[in-house]
């Protein structure tokens, strides 16, 4: 299953390195300058709220976020590794339960296959298999005694099930087989690594299933693509582009490779959201997995056919694009559908000098709101903590992305209203207590409907068809992806990448990111096409390209 | 977490290998001769039912039936694993949900932690580390680079995440923290492995807390324990035993462990169900995770106080003493709670000469009445496979384990009735049509209360006060676990084996298996004391020793 990754330009590699150096370096330095804001015993570098700019300097803010919206803490004991904490969690457990729910409803199956290969099943199917080989962790020890047969950690696991599915499938009344775990797997990658995005370890689901017809796999393949397109955009609010891998880019050992494609609209960069593979019958030949055929043609004997096999995977990947996409300079912005609190209630107007029977009259209220809203299906909680002031409070729930917080003071109360201030926009107002159990939830979907369609607006406006070779690179450097009429040859692609890979020296800006000169690479051929390729006659947009152009397919530089 | 088993005998085990072989080898050959009973593409090791009986050999038999109802399926690559197949996940998924909504009413929070620990880590805890070092499984190499520092895949998680304990609890506001993870686990155990009881990678969930106090931390050790005791009893009808580890049994590096356990009345052996740890402050001072005492005493400057930690943990174990205990010489016996189907429909009266829209009709007949049960909560299935006998179904179905079969042919149609037959007692009767959503449900608890009632029968009356040293052994040998007045010194237990464990050589039967001559350990201190015992006067059972005795000590052979 290939979340394979783009290749950057070792040398842009390492300046993004520098930088997110830079940026981190300085965030722990502001932190150990701030001074205490507030009582209690927190120390400083918990207070202090975000220190770098999304727009400049991108990887350093992204960095920050998910370190101090508690969303990942770097495990420092080995490297490339991340600790998902409760914040990731909810949100990968919330994507779990919506999708478990409907690949049950496609009567996919659940099993758990152990996390080590044999050395020998990974020779039994070398072409899949290489290009996995460098990432592979080797078990060569148990407890002081050495293996007598190395053992692998699973980068993914077709050569742990396939050999039981050969076992399990004895006729066509077995078929489709689906199965599907929920797991981590290791790549040990030796580039570098990023929270969410690239870990040596990461948690995802993977799907196998067995067909009898190409037809039946090919189905399925579309059908788990959209449930992965429904994960972005329902529940993420993240637009994604539909479509086929070329060739090049599609899995190692599969027979052709289905994709959701993101967008990240700070640099530009296209972004590999989860993909569907049909495998054909490859796998099926390879670990011999068939049937008698249920339909021989006239009076020949049932012959044995290879069955069609399809894999699929949905990773930890997507919680990453979505803080990217939607965060900003206060911290992370959560799309109500996925927030584990998605109303925050701050008491204001409560100071030294209110009657403590007031103030505990306030605090009921507070609570008898927070009913009226659970009931109403809202996940809400309040913010009473002693010591705090609002201001904090504020900036405190606005850095974990809490979409919505609603303010609830003396003078609210006198008017039997809250005060709402949304954490996308800003935007603020007041809701009447009579009618929040119908205003709130309106106004948290209005809000995952506007995430989701600026998201999609800024997509939209920057994925440009390009006719002339010549504008391809002036767009990717205004952080464009681009639609191009190509010949969908895998020697094309590579000399694309080539003669978009910039190699001048650029000038360091001490913080600045610029758009890395990072070559492009094919992201997708989108199912839904534009017009104007004529069949024959359009050539390939590649200047140095003689073919005829196939399709439009989108490119850009990529992680 | 120690789901740390007991050692039998190096002779016994042997002995009990070499017939769970014997036995394995007889059922591959009966499978082989047998011909085949049905039409359709099944090869015949598909339709054989189980071969070997419980009371004759029950490993084998335990080894069969988890084969045969598709639980397991053993991971022939690598020695020690096992495939978990989806009558198992169905199970552990059941399980997992009822568990973690009761752990989140608790604000667990769930988290996910890398899966290597660094040599580094492992050395800061010696002690507890010493336990698992034998069996740990070292990565050292990745691709063809050996990695400079070898990494162990976690056994347990404490050394992993611990040190981020350290670092998130700042001041007493952060505690209680409580975070649980499910995962696997890997202990490369040299012993014999069984499926679900003892393999080299299991399913568990672990939860590690941090609490400000002694008290704090001893209630939620009791509020888990109490859980694992539900998942047992609630769920799987399995009645266990709730109690105090002593301390040889205690978790290494724990402050004391309460435990449920179990008894399985084949072999008259108890096994240990689930743990719950009270570490105390040893890993809060190993791993410094501190906070400034909230409480100081009158003028006294706030001083750091360790915190108190708690972890508890509960595995895909739970599921084979499930097995061990209902499943009969048909093949398993589920309860009803945890089934995937509980209810399976098989129509009778069909005959090639039953004209086709009558077929069509009844088969009509049996959706709805599916229906019915769907929407009274019932998950049903019917079985219209072509080319089986109702017999074959009936048989099929049998060693699935499916609590309730439902029987519906034309003469059960012009009644109005449906006929039903028990898996668990074979129990046959009617009921009508228009009663099946009241009478299903309450046939279904029933079945359940009956499961657990017969087991907890089982388990109460094997469960022997002894006084007299003589009768240990005898009551060991008719399969029974023993209380008995004990001082509970590690010492004491140590001879107590030794006392117990038979030497002598015994004949071998070629098929039929004999309590093992091991030796009784400790199971637990029940909280559940009898009378009798008088303080500072009743002496310890062992004859050779010379203590008092302090509790009742629950002691048996045991897995």
């Amino acid at each position: 299953m290939a979340d394979a990754p783009a290749e950057p330009s070792k040398s842009a590699l390492k300046k993004a390195e520098k930088q997110a150096k830079m940026a981190a370096d300085k965030a722990a330095k502001a932190a150990k300058q701030a001074t205490l804001a507030v009582v209690g015993g927190k120390k400083a570098d918990d207070i202090i709220g975000m220190t770098v700019s999304k727009t400049e300097n991108f990887p350093a803010w992204y960095q920050e976020v998910v370190l101090k919206a508690e969303m990942i803490e770097y495990y420092t004991e080995i490297s490339g590794f991340f600790i998902l904490r409760p914040a990731s969690m909810f949100i990968w457990n919330t994507i779990r339960k919506w999708f478990q729910e409907r690949i049950e409803a496609m009567d996919v199956e659940e099993a758990s296959f152990p996390m080590f290969l044999s050395s020998k099943s990974l020779e039994k199917e070398k072409d899949h298999v290489e290009g996995f080989a460098p990432e592979l962790a080797w078990v060569t020890k148990a407890g002081d005694k050495d293996l007598e047969v190395p053992v692998a950690v699973r980068p993914t696991s077709e050569a742990v099930m396939y050999p039981y599915y050969s076992k399990w499938i004895r006729s066509h009344r077995d078929l489709p087989l689906r199965l599907n775990q929920w797991n981590s797997v290791v790549r040990w990658e030796a580039k570098q690594t990023t929270p969410f995005l690239r870990a040596r370890e990461f948690l995802w689901q993977e799907g196998h299933t067995a067909h009898l017809t190409e037809e039946l796999a090919g189905e399925e393949v579309l059908q788990i693509l959209e449930l992965y397109a429904g994960v972005y955009e329902q529940l993420l609010a993240v637009p994604v582009v539909r479509g086929r891998k070329t060739e090049k880019e599609k899995f190692a050992g599969g027979y052709y490779t289905t994709t959701v494609e993101g967008y990240i609209p700070s640099n530009g960069r296209g972004i590999q959201g989860a993909t569907s593979h049909c495998l054909g019958q490859n796998f099926s030949k390879m670990f011999d997995i068939t049937v008698e055929d249920p339909h021989p043609k006239g009076d020949e004997k049932a012959k044995h056919i290879h069955v069609w096999q399809n894999s699929w995977g949905l990773s930890t990947r997507v919680i990453g694009v979505m803080v990217m996409i939607h965060g900003d300079d206060k911290g992370l912005v959560l799309p109500p559908r996925i927030s584990k609190i998605q109303v925050i209630m701050i008491p204001v107007g409560i100071t030294k000098s209110t009657a403590p029977e007031d103030k505990a009259r306030h605090y009921d209220q507070l609570e008898e709101i927070k009913r009226t809203l659970k009931s109403a299906g809202v996940r809400t909680d309040y913010d009473i903590r002693d010591g705090y002031t609002p201001a904090w409070k504020f900036n405190d729930w606005e850095l974990k992305g809490v979409p919505l917080r609603l303010e609830y003071g003396p003078k609210d109360a006198a008017k039997s209203v809250v005060s709402f201030a949304r954490r996308d926009t800003g935007e603020k107002g007041t809701i009447a207590i009579s009618e929040l159990s119908t205003e709130v939830p309106k106004l948290l979907e209005t809000i995952q409907s506007d995430l989701y369609n600026k998201a999609e607006a800024s997509f939209r406006s920057h994925r440009i068809e390009i006719t002339e070779w010549e504008k391809v690179i002036p767009a990717l450097d205004v952080k464009n992806v681009v639609l191009i009429p190509h010949c969908l040859k895998e020697k094309c692609e590579d000399k694309i990448k080539d003669l978009t890979t910039g190699n001048q020296e650029e000038t360091e800006g001490p913080e600045q990111m610029k758009a890395p000169s990072m070559g492009m690479k094919s992201l997708c051929i989108p199912f839904d096409q534009p017009a104007g390729i004529v069949k024959g006659e359009t050539k390939c947009l590649n200047p140095e390209c003689e073919a005829l152009a196939e399709s439009w397919c989108m490119f850009g530089r990529s992680y």
